[in-house]
């Protein structure tokens, strides 16, 4: 299957997602982990179109969610870092979903100079998840 | 807002619905009136995005569905027939939602030829239409 970097863009306006995860992990120094991902959902009958994203992004997995439900899914800072967050910047989404990728890339940005292993990083990342959270509320 | 083909094929797929209404109506010959619909739903923050596809198809209404959701839509045989069939005829959806829009050009050519008028067709318009929500709920 065939995909362009505008069918992806609007694919994602529609049913992306820039998700920052920050989970309770007491082997961590500062007791949690921060889990970025960028994920597609999809029923199962479009399978096809999420194997067409992880071709083209070169990384990722197709996972099942739950029940009828697919998901591709990127995890990895270096995934995320060098594949991921280029592409949305040289390809503007449309949709204010925009906003949650450039709050997702200041995380991704953080994580790459180590600064979310400091306790103010790691306040900040905190700070920053509960506006895309509160925002996707409205 | 500039949005292009492959843009709106990637969102529709996303977001769009063909959808092929039908509903009683006592006035018309048959009793029923067939109201095929191109729709694509949207919180209201991102109404930009439904006003940009007004602009590209030079057709259909922006309107309030309930809650914070609008809707673009586009209904009259006219536009539905030269305008909106002609661009995902043009321009391929990736999804199985082309197998929607595929049953939904057919109920719009059969209007176009007024079959829907007929006994025979409207039966068919009906079965077409069972058909795709029986898809949906798979």
């Amino acid at each position: 299957m065939n995909i362009t970097a505008q069918w992806i863009i609007g694919f994602t306006d529609g049913e992306g997602c820039f998700h920052i995860g920050i989970n309770k992990n007491p082997s961590m120094n500062l007791k949690y982990q921060i889990l970025p991902e960028f994920t597609v959902v999809q029923h199962q009958r479009d399978i096809k179109v999420l194997y067409a994203l992880k071709a083209f992004f070169q990384c990722g997995v197709v996972r099942k969610n739950h029940g009828n439900v697919l998901s591709y899914r990127v995890r990895g800072q270096k995934n995320l870092s060098i594949k991921i967050i280029p592409f949305f910047e040289k390809h503007r989404l449309k949709t204010s979903k925009r906003i949650d990728f450039y709050n997702f890339r200041k995380v991704i940005r953080m994580i790459d100079r180590e600064e979310h292993l400091t306790v103010e990083g790691l306040e900040q990342i905190k700070k920053i998840q509960e506006l895309v959270s509160s925002r996707k509320k409205l």
